[in-house]
């Protein structure tokens, strides 16, 4: 038998949150249930919404409590890492503490100038594991809104962004991003997801979703202690689409680094044996078309030590791949035959160059965990400081992806690679929550179609990148894959012609203009950010000094101007550089950009990678270089699919 | 008593030679002195002109007897290196030999298609050292022909062109061009200059231009053997101003390579420590500034690694500089304390790149003769195998830079670096008369004002730029050290400030765009091509990748278009690239390219370098890449002073 905790409620009046600029307003009500809603600049966002858990057999029983604990906090405070590095904090909090005989369950909410955001705790007396059957969480949105959502999957993040009116989402995952009717941009998401399933948003009533956490097999959603906290539940609030982007809160909403020693923690640029696999022109497994040979490897380490790249990765490194298709198994120790992993180790040592691991599980979770020790220490042994790992594959044991047995094996993963040093790019992963904060050695992740789904399906339209930054980039660093300039494959399919590795899209291509290509690398942060084509097309291209310019070590971002789904604009800064970037959806577009960002009374050099006006051939480019100062406006002209990318170099 | 040789004649008629194609006839006749004079077109281009030259105390006698020999030559031939790898070779000849108990008297012309050629023969049989008190070469022009030359100096190349009517010309040194009030373009010089003072031309009378030769201090022109060839007097003719470009009559008239294995003489680029000195933000001498430092030759080393540059140049390596100004003495073994050259060496051996030797001699000939044989066996120990050398300054003992004195030496230098595997490329030289055909280790030099110039003088302009490859390249390849990207020296000037090392040009700057800049480096043929900047202005600059593109082997050559001071198209090809640098006068220009000279049925991608439109900063740059076809147009649009340069890479 269910029970809703926190249903009695003795609140005479509603009780009142406001962000510390006042702008924000959440209301706490209830008369049985607790419930809250949402205001912003005295617009109403969220109405009345119910809140709470179902703890299978559990009762706060009917002496209940509750007390209002109001606090303030303000702090400004730095990472090692991120779109930026020094980050303020401030918000007011109000916690509705409801003590009885069974124990204490609080319902925290926190109000911030860019959201809010709240979460349940508690603390039973008893001790026992408690059975979560659901979330009763809900929000009440309002009718009309325009809504930006993936489909609501508890196995996969790799979807078309839909573009719904609230009436027609059924399911969602988060980030879930609306615009109400009133021109109020909001989106739904969680924060701080451990030891818990993710939450998704399953429409209930005309505009109500209701959160929907992804079940174990047994039909529970979580076992939990009898002291716990819940990820925090957070709507992100903005005037303006880019305000979303620029808000810190699900970073505010995570604990501080758990890590004490954070100077093996590096960002970096990236290149490696990958595309060639998905083009089908190249193998994971041993054999006439290896990709993850010794030789490549040398030609990957001496050209990113020829480039300011700092990283490799090689897939397909390791035996296990040719068990592909029917029981996944990998040793994670082993490299094929072809492939030298001590002479290449130490070949990227001599060279300064950071060597990638790379751990493919398809899914296999009980043996992942197994071996995951001594292969981390392995990898360790050789000088490795970064995995990439994979999950293409459903889990054994009929677990989703995503349920709490997920999120507690991705945590494992990060936390056992901290103990050796790793950083992680995890891909098939748990959406980020902005657990980064605390484990500073979660790099990035996919969590989105990436770069891979061009070589193979339909591919990601230019309106799909315009949406991708107001939605999955909200909720933190994606490994995205950016930048390939062999925007037909035209010198793959004519080097060999293409393996008929996955179906029949033998004629797909990239969906945008080259210069949009190189602009991904700004507008799709991630601190491990990888030039993801055949090095052979990057040779003596013109445009691949961007990325060796590229830092991707930034100091400071900001997204500039913005419309979901039609267009983006975001600056960065690293050291002394500042990076621009810009792209359009399927519409050619002109943009006037202040460059107010950039220091005042210094004269930067400008190069700008531009699409080629009147050209109809996506890989045509034009790169201009002058002089700018901080009070100039850029004009930045698209073509449809199309983008601009800048780097601002100091002249004096 | 001086006295003419070849002035008898038994001549009945004129002597006609004709170029194999027909289109130019050399006429030969004389009653008391042989004379000669030049059709093109059926149009008089050099009138009946004077021939012969004076030997002191010497006569053929009374009783002579000619002969005339013909002959038809026709071949091609091919070079380790050079603007066209391959050459055809096709003449037609008329050998006048005089003959008396003295010995014999050869005066033998060549007709090309691309010009003609003569050059006095002599065999005495007294076996004794001929005094060369003058030669009587006259070239009789016409009227009012239009010419481009620098004035007639013994010591110095570097100097402004002048456009001047013939009327108006005193002096000149060639390549001495012309057009003719008829339309037909002329440019005289000389092929094969061994052992034999330069040879200048001085207006004797209206429209007459004789050879002047250099003199030796005790005023005799030459000391030669009694056995002897002077070097060829050559005109080339074309009808339209590239035609003299495209001209390999030059190389024709020189003898196959004296070299046998020459493998190991490979055009190459190259970086180095130079420009600093000439701005005044560096010193040759030990000390604060001391450019070349075991320091800065590591960073250049690495420079030139990762930017497939082949060669690095460290100018005031070698003790000596200290006493610049006085007497002149260098030590060529002895590296500055601050450079360690055992240490640079194998450095730069490890990274696979070439080392180069710096001889400056300040015109110290004994001393250098006297030390460069255990020189240039300490450089080859060391692995070097190029050598700049430098003759800023008088010769000792009063000798012409360009007398007979000079040549000897400078061919000494060429023959001992042969020996010592070492390719020259000689500062302060005698003038380029195509020896590089005989001796494929002359690579290059300079001979006309370079790059230099921009850091202490007015500076050299677009429209000198214009003259130039009508001029002076006309002779082979020049090290002008093209490619400054820092135009106006901000970065040297916000760095620390210019030393007030050349009086009083602190103002300054690069006289041209940019996109001239690299375009020069396609214009300016070189088989070792500098990128002359300091390397800290290339690096990051999107533009930097086309000298890392660009290829200083090329196979192949072609002016395309070009009118003498105003603009000039040029072509090359180096394996499967193409290149193309176009660069204007002081006037904006749009041109019309064809790309015809591409191989038909391949796409390749242009990258385009070009002016920025409508800007008015030199530094601003456009880059355009885009695929074309050989029956493609290229329109290319220049600003005053500026350029477009072009990498055509093969697509398919």
């Amino acid at each position: 038998m269910a029970c809703v905790v926190s249903v009695s409620s003795a609140l005479a009046k509603p009780h009142i949150l406001k962000s510390p600029d006042s702008n924000i307003t959440v209301i706490v009500d209830g008369d049985k249930e607790l419930n809250y809603s949402v205001k912003a600049a005295d617009v109403e966002l969220i109405s009345p919404s119910r809140l709470g858990v179902v703890m299978r057999d559990r009762s706060m029983g009917n002496k209940v409590s509750t007390k209002y604990r109001s606090a303030t906090f303000s702090d400004d405070w730095t990472q090692p890492w991120g779109e930026n590095k020094h980050i303020s904090c401030a918000y007011n909090e109000l916690a509705v503490v409801q003590t009885s005989s069974a124990g204490e369950f609080i319902t925290r909410f926190r109000a911030f100038d860019d959201g809010i955001a709240f979460r349940y705790e508690w603390d039973l007396k008893d001790k026992e594991t408690i059975v979560i059957d659901d979330e009763l969480t809900e929000f009440n949105l309002q009718s009309g809104s325009m809504t930006w959502s993936i489909p609501g999957s508890f196995e996969s993040y790799e979807h078309e962004f839909r573009s719904l009116i609230l009436d027609d989402v059924e399911d969602a995952n988060t980030p879930f991003t609306l615009q109400t009717p009133q021109g109020i941009f909001a989106s739904i998401h969680e924060a701080a997801l451990y030891d818990y399933p993710e939450m998704t948003l399953c429409r209930t009533e005309a505009d109500v979703l209701k959160a929907e956490l992804a079940p174990l097999p047994d039909g529970v959603k979580a076992y939990v202690p009898s002291r716990f906290a819940t990820p925090w539940r957070t709507v992100q609030i903005a005037a303006d689409a880019v305000g979303l982007i620029n808000s810190s809160m699900i970073l505010n909403l995570n604990e501080p680094s758990k890590i004490a020693d954070t100077s093996w923690i590096k960002p970096q640029k990236y290149v490696g044996i990958w595309w060639g696999m998905h083009l089908g022109t190249q193998t994971w497994t041993m054999g006439s078309r290896h990709g993850a040979t010794t030789e490549n490897a040398v030609k990957y380490i001496d050209f990113a030590a020829a480039n300011n790249i700092q990283g490799v990765l090689f897939e397909g490194w390791n035996e296990g791949w040719e068990n592909w298709g029917g029981n996944q198994h990998f040793d994670y120790s082993k490299p094929y035959d072809d492939f030298n992993m001590e002479y290449i180790a130490e070949y990227a040592r001599n060279r300064g160059i950071e060597l990638w691991a790379h751990n493919e599980t398809g899914g296999n979770i009980p043996e992942y965990e197994a071996a995951m020790d001594s292969a981390f220490a392995y990898y360790h042994k050789l000088g490795i400081h970064t995995l990439k790992t994979g999950y293409a594959g459903g889990f054994k044991g009929g677990y989703y992806h995503h349920s709490q047995y997920g999120v507690q094996h991705y945590q494992r993963v990060v936390e056992l690679a901290a103990k050796y040093g790793l950083m992680i790019d995890a891909h098939e992963p748990i959406k980020e929550t902005g657990i980064r904060r605390t484990w500073p050695n979660m790099m990035t992740r996919e969590g989105a179609r990436g770069m891979e789904w061009n070589a193979w399906s339909a591919g990601n339209s230019a309106d799909y990148l315009c949406i991708l930054p107001f939605t999955r980039l909200l909720s933190g660093p994606m490994d995205y894959t950016p930048g390939i300039f062999d925007i037909d494959y035209s010198r793959a399919k004519a080097d060999k012609g293409r393996l008929e590795w996955n179906g029949p899209n033998a004629d797909c291509c990239i969906k945008t203009t080259l210069a949009r290509q190189i602009a991904n690398w700004v507008i799709i942060y991630s601190p491990l950010q990888m030039a993801a084509d055949q090095i052979e097309n990057y040779e003596g291209h013109p445009a691949f000094q961007f990325f060796r310019d590229f830092d991707a070590d930034c100091d400071w971002s900001r997204a500039l101007q913005g419309e979901i789904g039609k267009y983006i604009v975001v600056a960065r800064r690293a050291g002394d550089k500042y990076f621009l970037g810009a792209g359009t959806n399927s519409e050619a577009r002109t943009l006037e950009v202040s460059l107010d960002f950039l220091k005042p009374g210094v004269t930067y050099r400008a190069d700008i990678y531009g699409d080629l006006p009147g050209s109809t051939n996506p890989e045509d480019l034009c790169v201009i270089s002058k002089s700018v100062v901080s009070t100039d406006v850029l004009t930045v002209s698209m073509l449809p699919t199309g983008g601009q990318a800048v780097v601002f170099t100091q002249l004096e």
